[in-house]
């Protein structure tokens, strides 16, 4: 039987790795790495430190990831056809290793969280690939956002609102207190009705960039979005990650 | 200046410390070990196994948390008190650090999630307390939880709401599609309107002790509650985690 471990590797800080992370890494025969698409960017120099760092030697099997089909026009369909042709890839990857190998994915942050890869290894099961999986937890852009400002998540006893900028734009979610917005490419923050929210907007976070701004949202979300700028226009790229606390 | 790192620690999984929370446990001179309180009996195994294999050497400084006054009938007075009960010893550990030294508090899941060292920590600043505050983020309950399972945590570009068994016992969050319960000591899930829910359950995840019990809510919550009293009249206590995933 072969095994494939999805490896949560943190948000781009190899010191996010956990102890049981790093020994999935280094029991691994294969690391898939993919050589194409916005994975590639942000993976590929974070991807090299940890293997280097911990001293592991697997054999890197590249490929390229598959595009979008962008004249599909439903997102669904779309998102669905990208993701088959994915698995597809990864079925045919798998079946090449060898009886009894191990294979890892690393995956940015947490597998769990707003990503497609245990999603696509699902299909790959279902297009009748066989293998063991098991995966390793990592350290989600949440918990580098809280920790980089020192702060609690929630409020005491009171829940936790994840989105997404494109959900946002549609408006602050109805009675929540503390909402955390991820893939925010419209920078939903600067349409918001901004009355009584603060926030705190992290990019790069846990990387050697990492640039974070707090305050109250009306008078910080210039600055934002001018350090946002500034830095997509520097480094070719940009994530950002923020959390909007209602103050009253 | 005397420094103060806050290190998350994983559900129970010593596997779970990340390499900067070993690198930050390695360097502390001090450790501060709670006695006493519901802290303990979760904490102390996993403390002493993680300073055991990850060959920290520092000082082991005990305190007593104090107790909850369960005489203050307002909920949000009785934490308050709580809490300032405890920055004042904190704030005198602290004190009694030689100058230069370095402390950690060693966090069960990630420090931002439903916990109050943070807040408490705040509080010790705000009493003239003075220390450099560092956190090291660490795994969460939740990605124990769906690392365990190996299924994602949201479904494809939606929200995920994290709540408690206090508040989901007021019903089901409005449109919601993933709902992370944390806290429920209740069992919330007992009571609620079980039609097109699926429930992935999870107790001392990540601990060898680990349960897990996935199904529509309708059709397993029995089996679940079964386990968790078995379990809890087992070991004398139980962590339990779930999510719950409209079906339509
Ligand atoms: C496709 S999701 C992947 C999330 C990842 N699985 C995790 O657990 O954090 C990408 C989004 O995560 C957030 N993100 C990931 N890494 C980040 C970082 N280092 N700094 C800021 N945001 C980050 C951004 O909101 C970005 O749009
Ligand atoms: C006070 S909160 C602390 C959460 C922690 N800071 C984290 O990041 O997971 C305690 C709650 O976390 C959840 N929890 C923590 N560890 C767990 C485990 N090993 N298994 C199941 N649930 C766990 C339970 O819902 C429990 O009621």
């Amino acid at each position: 039987m072969r095994t494939i471990f999805v490896i949560g590797i943190g948000t781009g800080n190899p010191g996010h790795m956990t102890a049981d992370g790093i020994a999935a890494l280094c029991n691994a025969d294969v690391v898939f790495v993919p050589t194409k698409g916005e994975e590639k960017a942000r993976l590929a120099a974070v991807r090299r430190q940890i293997i280097a760092r911990y001293g592991a030697k697997p054999r890197l099997v590249e490929f390229a990831l598959p595009v979008r089909d962008e004249t599909v026009t439903d997102y669904a369909e779309r998102v669905s056809d990208w993701h088959e042709a994915i698995a597809g890839q990864y079925r045919h990857m798998i079946a090449a290793m060898g009886e009894g190998e191990t294979g890892a994915l690393l995956v940015w942050g947490d597998p769990g969280l707003y990503d497609s890869t245990l999603r696509i290894l699902e299909r790959v099961a279902a297009m009748g690939g066989r293998f063991t999986l098991r995966v390793l937890p990592g350290i989600t852009a949440i918990q580098a956002l809280t920790a980089a400002f020192a702060i609690p998540l929630n409020t005491v006893g009171n829940p936790v609102h994840i989105t997404t900028g494109r959900l946002l734009s549609r408006g602050f979610p109805e009675g929540a207190d503390s909402v955390v917005v991820m893939l925010d490419g419209r920078k939903a923050y600067a349409a918001l009705d901004a009355k009584d929210l603060y926030i705190y907007w992290a990019a790069y976070v846990g990387m050697d960039e990492e640039i974070l701004i707090e305050g109250p949202l009306a008078e910080t979300r210039d600055a934002i979005t001018a350090a946002r700028d500034a830095a997509r226009a520097r480094h070719g790229w940009v994530m950002d990650i923020y959390l909007l606390r209602k103050t009253v």
